[in-house]
């Protein structure tokens, strides 16, 4: 088989899809301020609403006044931390419930409310990802566990790293039950799942637009009506108050746009990925001896493979298949070049050396079959060759 | 004369420059993210590190590590005040001093350290609308005035309402023989004046990349190196720890691209601009009986222009020019929709129906000769004719 170019890193970003490309080349002309009160103002404006409307119906919201248009995943979850911040700091009311396994974002903002002295609670995870729901409705109960009455649950819809997808439902529940508010970071399960945010219950929920084959920079946060919410940027009256600065015209409009064919596409997308996924782990199971498959078999994204390869090195392993124009990544890019074993693989109980040998693949709309069976064909001698210089004997990695 | 449309609202926003929109559709494919660690994402990271030059050359900063890349000119600024939170909220020194002109944003970060707080200062204005040196010398010293040793002196560089200019070099001085840090929003000045942070002596300086010719979304803060910062937006390691979220590629090649042109450019500009303005004042003047107009005469932006029109309304004539095609606006966009009188001006000693009176005209790229005609020969009529509606005696409004 010839070199080819594969782009297997679809959950770290996603290219442009043409459309929406060819669509946000017509609007870069729209550059009115869409708070300014002059006729291209105003235009600009309804567009910028009509896109809300777009991103609203992605996650099955009925009122588009609850999306807030936020520079991305990191500030939408930053946002919520912060208005936890200011609801909890001279309340009771103020332990904070999230998981191990989180975004890089949700777990930096949820210690540095534990530096300002709120009880935090990181929940474990099975070896296959789950929150375990007993133990989150003890941590909910203050009469059975530290930290009194408890303000936020956040819990991500799907990880990141490994695809487990999360019972929010169920979550839901028992966080209503004690008077908790629940926000999900939805940034990986937004076009590859449907989301329902009345279903799931929740309060807050984060989305990113350029992991939804839309541009960068534009996120936005879901904000249940009659939820308080802080704002991270203080400023001028845009977005109800919650986040100043001029409205990105060009991002919004895209993400609109993005939005809507995500939703339009989101049930065969899911079947087409989940296809491709089970030919990519049959593949390599056959192809490579000894690995382990990571996350849960059924509860997973529909794209996202992480595979861990005793006796090989993540970063080596990425070296080789980007040399055979294979872009995959050892794990989240908000973490990489770090030199520290995945938080999530720890988190499911894979030891250090395992996880430092583990490779995400990420597929998304470019992906086809002949991609999958290169990465199979080019990462069994990868892997085989890595194996036999490297000094990690294969059986101390299962550890 | 026919119909035109009209754009003098250069200060709430500007359309994108030719040049930047071809670079910028080109570069709509360059989708990896830059912090991934494969080919494609070293690629982008190049560019990223490309466009953080033609930033840092844009304001005379030798290194270029010392841009931040932001969501746009109101991020910048809250860093900033987030940072004095945490640098201030246990220290003795803590006073920060800002004046009554600044941007909603400076305002409103401001004043919530004050709810936190913090002693804070707004320094006046005279009547063109630049501080007094002395005044600021007095509140940076302990023994003369109230709150402490002094934490932060934030001054704008250029408003972005009346357009009054402030000598920075001279603040800065001050500020630096207090021990205070010196803070500058530099939104409206980019690109319209020679910008040099050696000179000017600041430690924290704020853009915007749509005042610039360039896309919305994406702005930057200039860090003196050693300077502290405190992220706003927490999570991944990008931008040095300071701000976290996936590379906007497209809005970053984009500010760079605008930055390069905004400087090579700048003379030029600001010559034409200067000769546009003054075409437009006088021709307002000679056309236009008993107007007032606003900022300062020499130490103002080349392209901003705020006239007040005792006896009319703002925003009625706003809506008259808008039928005539012409875009104007009372004041900052971030605070349209709002009936209070413009804060900047009330600051300047104009009463409140004065104030409700004003019009900004800000110039830019696209304006020419025939535009500025075209709004002296629409413009007196309208004056006249609002004039005559009016319930406001036009001497009660010079109050």
């Amino acid at each position: 088989m010839e070199q080819r170019f594969v782009y297997m890193d679809y959950n770290a970003t996603t290219p442009l899809r043409e459309e929406v490309k060819a669509r946000m080349i017509e609007d870069l002309d729209i550059y009115a301020n869409a708070s300014s009160m002059h006729e291209a103002g105003r235009r600009a404006r309804d567009r910028v609403e009509m896109a809300r409307k777009q991103v609203a119906a992605l996650i099955g919201a009925k009122d588009p006044s609850t999306i807030i248009f936020t520079s991305g995943g990191s500030e939408s979850n930053n946002t919520v931390f912060t208005t936890m911040y200011e609801l909890g700091r001279n309340a009771e009311r103020r332990k904070i419930i999230t998981t191990a396994i989180e975004h890089p974002c949700v777990l930096n903002a949820a210690r540095h409310l534990a530096d300002e002295g709120f009880p935090v609670v990181f929940l474990g995870v099975d070896g296959q990802g789950r929150i375990d729901l007993s133990e989150l409705e003890r941590e909910l109960d203050p009469a059975r566990s530290s930290g009194g009455a408890s303000l936020l649950v956040s819990v991500m819809a799907a990880n990141n790293e490994i695809g487990t997808v999360q019972d929010l439902a169920a979550i839901s529940r028992l966080a209503k039950a004690a008077g908790a508010l629940l926000h999900t970071d939805a940034v990986q399960a937004a076009g590859k799942l449907p989301i329902d945010v009345e279903a799931w219950g929740v309060d807050y929920l984060t989305l990113s637009c350029h992991k939804i084959y839309g541009p960068k920079g534009i996120g936005a946060l879901y904000m249940r009506r009659g939820t308080k919410a802080e704002p991270l940027i203080r400023g001028g009256h845009q977005e109800l108050g919650i986040r100043a600065g001029t409205y990105n015209n060009q991002g919004i409009l895209g993400f609109g746009y993005a939005a809507e064919l995500a939703l339009r596409d989101q049930g065969a997308f899911e079947m087409r990925l989940r296809a491709l996924r089970s030919r990519l782990r049959d593949g390599i199971l056959a192809a490579v001896p000894d690995v382990r498959v990571n996350g849960h078999p059924t509860h997973v994204l529909p794209n996202t493979l992480n595979v861990s390869f005793p006796g090989a090195e993540g970063e080596a392993i990425l070296l080789s298949l980007d040399l055979e124009g294979i872009e995959v990544s050892t794990g989240s890019a908000c973490a990489s070049g770090s030199l520290e074993p995945s938080h999530v693989l720890m988190a499911t109980g894979v030891g250090p050396e395992l996880a430092h040998g583990s490779i995400r693949f990420s597929l998304g709309r470019g992906s086809s079959e002949e991609d999958v069976d290169y990465v199979i064909e080019k990462l069994a001698p990868a892997i085989k060759r890595l194996r036999r210089m490297s000094t990690i004997p294969s059986s101390a990695c299962r550890a």
